[in-house]
């Protein structure tokens, strides 16, 4: 088994599933791992190769990291069954998760350590996205590890951008990304409840201002989960909270005020405090809606 | 005299002159009147009518009030040499600065008062869209307003959202974008800077970002004037103090928090205290650089 070459995913989640489904539908050999056997059996039964881990570590030639955060990175690297010590010289970690910049650059110096590449590879683009094939990746590494990784990155991504080659570049950019999808998201709701309070429905609001200066693309894609009144988690608010925390880490560490954000993820906390964590985080409306005494669309 | 149309456009600055040269090029007698007298001898030159106000009062059908705010509005509606009482029955004024919703009631109401039409619309899209005759006009106002009116709003706008019928709706609506678009300059100017700390350069900035999640029309119209370090003044700094400053002041009649648009504004108010006030908006990135010891493109 040793000769042939597969990729593992490690998460199944919402992105991890998408891109695993790509890496079969794109004809390679992919194994796929999640805390949840359900996920796992659901990915098997769709063509996914079978565990253990053990049995297929030697054979993974890139090693697809789709977790939630940095903790859970490095468990999945470095942890108790971790896979960077398994795989074999010259392979790839493709590390997805959105991390301190610090953190990938601490990964990639590891990885080197074992002979294994690392390629800082954050997402962009949502679950749909993900499982069409068409995700954005905002990567960096050594050459070595964009030519390794090269067969997963072209089954996954519409857009791959080269952004260094050394970890941390990649983390960059997408806490850039993070800090304004964060904030964008958060004001198109106080916007359209602001609206609300001077008449402006929220459909109106989204006919109006989509052709208008102050429209974003978390604007458009957001706003019309508050005007339909469904929730349902695309994306969770409590992302948030995390991706504008690591942005504000690294802020602070650079010596940078970021007063927008601060404000912005004061509004997360509190939606987080309202019990609405798992819901989509166009929910941050409930928190504008409730402190103006709003009812917002589906809520009477 | 007397029985001639014609329409009087009363400040010639960036927008208002636009929009007068727009209504000149669709065949419409234009008269334009500003305090800047250089400003009428140019718009004369290029085929304006010449006044003085007091003999083409009686001519005019429609005034296009185009001035910074709502003294200046009321100033040239009702002032010394107030335009409205000398108006004839059946006339509108077409109010397009960004002003209070309820400071647009009350002139809707005095001018019904004179047998003079109202009509509440604010405009969107910059100079270079006035210039063109394609500006976004929020509208509110009774049917005779519209009607009325119709002759201008043909000749300077792409859009028209009608937005009710009475005055009040378009500026709720004005509102509502200037809150996004006022954010959306001040968190592109955060993001940039942040990513600057990061190695992230403002040219990779644009062209990373404007493909992902983060992007915003405003992020896309003026993070390359940064990229540039070109702060010639298409929009001001000066505009964001008054303009957010109407948001919160609405707001707060409202009950309505909005902790992101006070935050922008706090921004905005430093940038005004370096001296900035004259300067294109997109100079608000100068205040995060100066906090954080960054070198914008152009400044070194």
């Amino acid at each position: 088994m040793s000769d042939q070459q597969s990729v593992a995913v490690f998460g199944l989640g919402a992105m991890g599933y998408g891109m695993a489904s790509s890496l079969l539908r794109a004809g390679i050999e992919t194994h796929g791992f999640d805390i949840v056997s359900e996920q796992m059996e659901k990915f098997q039964s769709e063509g996914g190769k079978p565990g253990p881990l053990e049995d297929a570590a030697n054979a993974i030639s890139i090693a697809v990291v789709c977790v939630l955060n940095a903790a859970q990175t490095e468990d999945v690297m470095f942890g108790a069954k971790g896979i960077v010590p398994m795989m074999k010289n010259g392979s790839v970690v493709i590390a997805c998760a959105t991390v301190p910049p610090e953190f990938a650059k601490d990964m990639e110096k590891r990885c080197i350590e074992q002979g294994v590449h690392y390629l800082d590879a954050p997402i962009s683009g949502g679950a749909a996205k993900a499982a069409s094939g068409e995700l954005s990746i905002m990567a960096s590494g050594t050459k070595e590890a964009f030519a390794t990784a090269k067969p997963a990155l072209d089954a996954c991504a519409q857009n791959v951008f080269e952004l260094g080659d050394a970890a941390g570049a990649g983390s960059a950019m997408k806490a850039v990304n993070q800090l304004l999808a964060g904030v964008h998201i958060a004001t198109m709701a106080e916007a359209l409840t602001f609206g609300m309070t001077q008449g402006v429905t929220p459909d109106k609001f989204i006919e109006v201002i989509s052709q208008c200066a102050g429209s974003s693309w978390m604007l458009e894609n957001r706003a019309p989960h508050v005007a339909k009144g469904d929730y349902t988690p695309l994306s969770q608010i409590n992302i948030w909270p995390k991706d504008l925390g690591i942005v504000l880490d690294v802020a602070k560490t650079a010596g940078f005020s970021a007063p927008i954000t601060a404000a912005a993820l004061q509004q997360y906390m509190v939606a987080v405090g309202m019990g609405l964590g798992r819901e989509d985080d166009a929910a941050i409306a409930k928190v504008y809606a409730r402190n103006a005494g709003l009812d917002l669309p589906g809520e009477k």
